[in-house]
């Protein structure tokens, strides 16, 4: 059916635009940050302990109000780490938390 | 082996805070959202629609720079599109698609 119509009509792209898109290396790093933050649970930690009075959280401080196991909210916590989007400190038996906010600005500037 | 640890030296998390995470409906939709933009092919779509002259771009131009076919093209178009960050205009025979800047921003705003 295609051929049939009027290409002079029916082609709406005629002044053809050349994109650059971002470079693929470039993608995927963002696309890995972006995942990091792409997941409820993890969005919930990142409100607490940007909330919290002192800017960092205890492990044992963010288990409760969710109503996650401590391996559970360990588990996203660490991914979160291994993005770069929180610093980990470990004081005696606990792991305090605290945002990098350079990193959140960064993921924020991909999307400007 | 926790037992025989003296719990005022190693405790370190004895001021509890109360810790109020985001809504999980609100952090549930903001995933969903981020979810669309972690991908490197999606993001380098919106890189390419964003830098684009008229603030729109033909999906016929859009394949070529990223050397995917138009199909696989189609599909990341539309679950940008599904997740509100871009809209769609159909024009003869081919599409264009132009960013929603308010629903870009919603997302820097999730990570404010």
């Amino acid at each position: 059916m295609l051929q049939m119509i009027d290409p002079v009509d029916e082609d709406t792209c005629q002044e053809h635009v050349e994109l650059v898109p971002m470079e693929r290396a470039e993608a995927e790093r963002a696309a890995r940050m972006l995942k990091a933050v792409s997941d409820p649970t993890r969005l919930q930690l990142l409100s607490m302990i940007q909330s919290s009075p002192k800017g960092e959280a205890c492990v044992c401080d963010l288990t409760k109000p969710l109503g996650l196991t401590q391996p559970t909210v360990s588990h996203h916590l660490k991914l979160l780490a291994d993005a770069g989007l929180l610093t980990r400190d470990k004081r005696g038996i606990w792991v305090w938390f605290a945002i990098v906010p350079e990193r959140l600005e960064a993921i924020r500037a991909l999307l400007a």
